[in-house]
């Protein structure tokens, strides 16, 4: 039998908050979402303003870097001609992104989940991923 | 020109708050989503708990109720064998949901968005939905 | 090698046009699709106020009546549990629709193309699609 | 609750209009989509001649457009290997496009909707979009 470690919705929202806090700090409302250790939705808000295409963006990233347990810009390092992960993004549906933006939660060693920004350039996304983690990490007890 | 009114951020967040009430009420924790009236995804939240499958009824319930302008429980209805209306529920690559949970949020006679929720039963979401929605309505300025 | 009749952009136009005049006699905005004989989209308006998942909807029924050469309501009479056909507004990806408001559009004989209208109660979109045609072939040279 | 500017149906026939100008100038029939700001469809039309795998590209140029709120052909400039936004094309279930040819529709600022061509070279397709935006700008009251 195993025993999983997961994030709770008190946690997504502790990594919700984070990110949203780094987004306003840069003038970008963002789309973000948190999943948890499977890849499966925990909680979203799209922030007054953030894309459309975002919705569905910052959760395949979430769900990409929780369910791979790897960030999507590694994925894009990876992903390009001649390299033999070149086309992972069009995996699974195409729910597997290689866009910056999405990255792991990591606590003890486990992958509890994963967080998925996406409405800025990806360098920004990526800033307020980590933020929301930084911000996790400091509040837990 | 069109002037469109949709639901903010603090709104969507106020309709989950109304909908979550009830579901610790009754005991039943649940997947909740708020989405605009053009139907995309504003707000989500799953409650510690809720269903997996729910993660996405949820949206698609909340998505018809927009999108369509009409509760899901109003498609439950007309969806019978023998009525000009049967097969709607698989509509839209299957996002069209007639199962009870979804409802339109209206304010001053628009659609300014939609919740869905699951994880109960169909009335036990249909409840949930309307708390979350008298909720909104009690605390709009 | 086969000689196929199509519609042209000026007869979907004045497919629109006819189904639009009686929407407007109704008072009910609608979603206004026109395919050709295979089924593919040649025009689409969606009249002010029509609903977001009859986008959708009005080009799967237009597609329905054209590439299945039979009114959609035609399939919902045999689509109820126990007839060999039911079941079949779930086939090719959910597109097959089995709402009524899907009308092929015949000419001597020959389907040239479809309608689907979608946004009001099936009966209403029939009537529509219906005046349509009508309008379509009354104003033929 | 927000305010949100969006395209009617005469604003939508008014792009395709000056877009399909344009395409009979340069003797190439195109399928030429209109959305709004959330990315559904308003309008489309499919010129005598137009591609049958443009009907779908032109939406999605447009959906592209509209609901990131950037032309896909700036996306074009950045899905490059080893770019952080390489793989971007294959999100939304490949919805996004970054093909030449999807613009978004800015009026005092605001992003209220999207064109979309397809059946040219994409230079082609975005010289159309570009002369049916100018066309609606101009024709303003």
């Amino acid at each position: 039998m195993l025993s999983i470690k997961r994030l709770d919705l008190a946690d997504a929202r502790v990594l919700i908050e984070g990110a949203a806090n780094k987004a306003r700090e840069i003038g970008v409302p963002m789309c973000i979402a948190i999943v948890d250790e499977s890849g499966n939705l925990i909680a979203f808000e799209r922030m007054d303003g953030g894309k459309i295409t975002s919705v569905t963006i910052a959760q395949d990233k979430a769900f990409t870097a929780a369910a791979a347990k790897k960030a999507t810009h590694d994925y894009n390092a990876v992903n390009v001609p001649g390299s033999l992960a070149f086309g992972i993004h069009t995996e699974v549906g195409g729910r597997v992104s290689s866009v910056g933006g999405g990255m792991p939660v990591v606590v003890d060693g486990d992958v509890v989940g994963g967080i998925g920004l996406s409405s800025g350039t990806p360098q920004q996304d990526m800033d307020c991923a980590q933020a929301g983690i930084d911000h996790f990490l400091a509040n837990r007890g």
